[in-house]
């Protein structure tokens, strides 16, 4: 399997523990992962992430789609971007917009070091 | 000069260019370039990048303060974080936000290669 694919399927785990809203803690994230999250000063650590991402769907969303549009191997560390939707508990699309991610390769697991994204919508 | 201090002086560069409002065609963007920008869709290729920024200056800032943080230099790639801020025409901060660049050395010269940000303002 092509690093493309390793990281589509990261991307994908990743997706689907948003979904389940019970399973952050699976999440790929590095110890070190930072997250420049939109409308808020940038997060740090897998902990505080993990909280993040927590308290943001368990309020407003019921389930994110990124899509794995490019992926830029880069050695040990791969870069993705591509579009997002978000979902609210009705069904509809309440954002959309980009991710970009840098993935590294942890003795074999990608794990999301740096991952940042914002909306398209004014 | 270490691939830190270089991707900082870019960065300078992409400041620069910024408060000077007329030198957007020197930006160090790279012909593949693409810029997903906050509030809209992704920009691509590096003319239409540098009439999305003309468009963005022209209109609404008088200058953007990105600031190195972080640099991880990856091979021929290099990606910065840190926070930026925008100042209207009276001086007064209007935004503030994060930023994260891959950067691609080409020939010695570091390229944006990919570019985005977002605020952190609600």
């Amino acid at each position: 399997m092509g690093v493309g694919e390793k990281i589509h399927e990261a991307s994908k785990r990743f997706q689907e523990a948003i979904r389940a809203a019970d399973a952050i803690q699976s999440l790929g994230l590095h110890e070190r992962c930072q997250d420049p999250a939109a409308w808020r000063d940038a997060v740090s650590g897998s902990g505080a992430i993990e909280r993040y991402w927590q308290s943001f769907f368990d309020q407003r969303i019921a389930g994110a789609q990124p899509k794995t549009e490019e992926v830029i191997p880069i050695g040990e560390y791969a870069l993705e971007t591509g579009p997002y939707s978000v979902f609210g508990q009705d069904g509809s699309e309440i954002d959309r917009g980009k991710i970009m991610v840098l993935w590294k390769n942890e003795g074999g697991a990608w794990k999301m070091h740096r991952d940042t994204w914002n909306s398209s919508l004014p």
